[in-house]
């Protein structure tokens, strides 16, 4: 699916294809789920995002509720120069950073890892910000962020998930 | 002003009013910041929120872009339970969790604390998790999350920001 954002460039969605609702798109990855996570903070890290927290999910279901999952983390990536500018635009658009990136492994799919799984990554797509705070002066700046985790998720040579 | 959720029950927004676009509800406390994230975490804590990310804003700027702001802090709150019951309903939901909540000083209002501004406390409203995702079997989780954070905010003591 080729689409125009709002700047007039084109995007290619097919290489990080959206999931159902259209609030994250990502790749399925042909690594293990440590190196994924290595190879993601690089990517991202060359597309100008730090990674400012990281959560691990699996560890919290597994003490908190004892339920037993996959690995999963969600990594807080924040472009410092776009975070500016949004929240020199919109003062409480903290409420919504910094832009999840998700690194899971998926078990549904057998295959590859040693792990008996396979990694997946995901980001949450800015536009979603965008649409549910209704400032226009974010549209820029959600475009670039989009423009910005695509090309990071891209490198990582994945494949649709 | 009075509304009715999903469950059938009445939620009083007044309380913790929605900002423009309503992504947030929030509330404006009678405390210094640090006192604000202390009382903050324990009200998260009283409705069954951890704290799993803090996220230091106003030190980021000042480290990446060189931009000098008021203290503003994002916790990462997740209450487990509906955590776990999201993530069976929705795998990818990772992308829009945990529930932030911020603490800032709001240098606008002058006023009240020693540093010369007030604190507000919002929330992430978990009703745009539910419209973003458009997974039906998240309304009730999303209901009863923004439900115990607006309680939680409500137990600060603060008024209308």
């Amino acid at each position: 699916m080729t689409q125009t954002n709002q700047t007039g460039q084109t995007t290619h969605g097919a290489a990080t294809g959206e999931t159902n609702g259209g609030y994250a798109f990502g790749v399925r990855v042909p690594y293990g789920h440590e190196e994924a996570v290595t190879k993601t903070k690089e990517a991202l890290k060359a597309e100008g995002f730090g990674v400012l927290s990281e959560i691990d999910i699996q560890k919290a279901m597994r003490e908190k509720v004892g339920h037993e999952m996959g690995r999963y983390l969600i990594l807080g990536a924040c472009n410092p120069q776009l975070a500016h500018r949004a929240l020199q635009a919109e003062k409480e658009l903290g409420a919504l950073l910094p832009c999840n990136v998700v690194v899971y492994e998926d078990p549904g799919t057998g295959g590859a890892g040693g792990g008996g799984g396979e990694t997946v990554v995901i980001a949450q797509d800015p536009q979603l910000m965008l649409d549910a705070v209704g400032n226009q002066a974010l549209a820029a700046i959600a475009s670039e962020a989009r423009e910005r985790l695509e090309r990071a998720l891209r490198a990582l040579g994945g494949r649709p998930r």
